[in-house]
């Protein structure tokens, strides 16, 4: 048990007036245990509770180390799991849970009210995951590096004739030499048009002079995520792909520069897209600027309009603005940034300059 | 929309006394529309109704084709994503949930009163998954014979001095190079001792003599997984080692012979786990005999103790009798069956004799 963090995750719940809470997501389990188990559809859960009698569910199945410091409750793929669960739980008190606990097994505990309510508690393990510590801040600086590292190579890939799936068929090897453990989400590579979804999966598009190259990737170090994106040109770039480009730097440069404690995350958003609607292209940036990052690509808190939360020392986003022109073109440029106690630490350093692929 | 199949769940939700029902598994989701999106953390369901007017809901950054045959319900990052589909659901009627479904998102309908009522009705859905239409057991056939080329491969990768992790380095290619679109589940590798952890994940072993080597591999192939596990020797066997994999094979033999439309699954399970415990290996055959799959390499449904349902014409699914002796060896034996009208057509050819690679 990782104590420290357990501890402030309680605190969180305190704060809800939440005394028993079940977590589920096994990248929330590995920060507060340091136990990583793949569940797949198993029920694999980590119960604790204010009083410190804790619980750990464990199919038979799973392997985990023999000392993890709290009670470890068995069970076989025979066993009706959720009434053990169950029989664990403070029923005259709300249980909080995990927002990826699945209806398959929250259900069972409603219809036999094991607790005196269910709330949705995630928030609690989730913002105490979205402020990194020392040792977490360190390893996805080292995660960045290595991807700032990929990056450089990668632009190296693109030549005459190759496709987007044999760029990003090399992609992992590149990873590995570096010495990273594997990608944290499957590399999107795009030339072209495709550069204008923002979610294009890698196809057999062949790069043309004059296409815009997206690279969004990221890989996975000692369990941290690196993501960052790059738009390159290929051969040669016409005015108004410089013009959208210039734009797009600048959107990810003007919030950057207000990243510090206490802006609210909205108002980053805010600040890039109102340099990309004033260029006149607010309506072709279509998503939010910015995700939490840390064990998980995605973690809890958007970097977006409906998010007034501020800004606190420790948390890692990412700042990535786009402009997609479906159809034609499209440029998105993203760092990850650190919030430190006076501004913050940009975790990327690949170059944002407009650079052109020969 | 793949009409037939809709009418198959529509029709299992109408014996259990529902008439709506909300589907988030991608898989599933692929299965009844044709169309596959990974949602990531956002929300991404399909609403069906006893009454045809089903919906689709979709963030805008989801990229599906214009025609799905189904009313389409865009959404935003920025929006309240649970109230919009409170708004279509059917409120004085109780609502089926996928048992996937994440607590974050089934609170908010439980919280605003969104229906009658809410009940696991995953059910509907995997009972229909689990008979395979005549397409999906071409799908199966074809999977499962790339698999079975791959293993006679992977055989030929076991020479002195390898590693686990080298081995499971070269599978990914050999599958591609056969025609697969990629694995169904990462490889497992075991030699010696790592074989008694039904689990194990490849690692820096090394292949000794007398080793057991196990492979528990498979790949997808137009979107359908196959799933196989052989244990071989390394240049040499001893009698006690012989002993656990005759009874192993054994206890699989006598399973595959029982499969037919009608019999319990169940006994299935009973039937090769009496071979084991007659051997004296009872205790160590520490999970159920096998899962079913199809689209997901895990579908619902096992073949064990808890499972009296009957097999039906159709079904596919696994029967992987092991014996795990931990610190010491073990054997699993791993074949996929599809249910016949009259018996059953086992879908992995690769031969169960012992052999010794030299």
């Amino acid at each position: 048990m990782r104590d420290e963090r357990v501890k402030r995750v309680l605190k969180e719940l305190d704060g809800m007036g939440i005394s028993q809470m079940l977590i589920v997501d096994p990248m929330s389990i590995y920060y507060l245990t340091g136990v990583y188990v793949a569940p797949f559809e198993r029920f694999y859960g980590l119960y604790l509770r204010a009083d410190g009698r804790h619980a750990f569910f464990l199919n038979r199945l799973f392997a985990v180390p023999e000392d993890v410091g709290i009670e470890k409750v068995w069970y076989s793929d025979t066993d009706a799991v959720m009434d053990l669960v169950a029989g664990y739980l403070d029923q005259d008190a709300v249980l909080g849970v995990d927002k990826d606990l699945k209806a398959g097994f929250l259900l069972p505990l409603v219809e036999q009210n094991a607790a005196a309510g269910f709330v949705n508690a995630s928030l609690a393990v989730d913002l105490t995951r979205g402020v990194k510590d020392a040792e977490e801040q360190e390893r996805m600086r080292v995660s960045s590096a290595i991807n700032d590292a990929a990056m450089a190579q990668f632009r190296g890939l693109i030549r005459e004739g190759v496709t987007e799936r044999e760029v990003a068929a090399q992609m992992l090897k590149i990873y590995q030499k570096l010495g990273a453990d594997g990608y944290s989400f499957e590399p999107l590579v795009a030339f072209g048009a495709n550069v204008a979804d923002p979610h294009h999966a890698p196809d057999d598009t062949v790069v043309r002079a004059g296409d815009a190259v997206l690279f969004d990737v990221g890989c996975i170090k000692d369990g941290y995520c690196s993501d960052m994106t790059r738009t390159f040109y290929f051969k040669g770039v016409s005015e108004r792909q410089k013009e959208i480009y210039e734009t797009v730097k600048r959107a990810n440069e003007r919030a950057i520069s207000m990243v510090r404690p206490g802006v609210p995350l909205c108002e980053l958003d805010r600040a890039a897209r109102e340099v990309i609607e004033d260029a006149g292209y607010g309506l072709y940036f279509t998503h939010r600027l910015g995700h939490f990052i840390g064990l998980s690509e995605h973690e809890y808190g958007d970097v977006s309009a409906s998010n007034s939360r501020k800004a606190e020392a420790g948390m890692i986003f990412s700042v990535e603005p786009g402009i997609y022109l479906e159809g034609d073109t499209g440029v998105r440029i993203e760092d990850l940034v650190l919030v430190t106690e006076d501004g913050c630490e940009v975790l990327n350093h690949a170059s944002k300059e407009i650079e052109i692929i020969l």
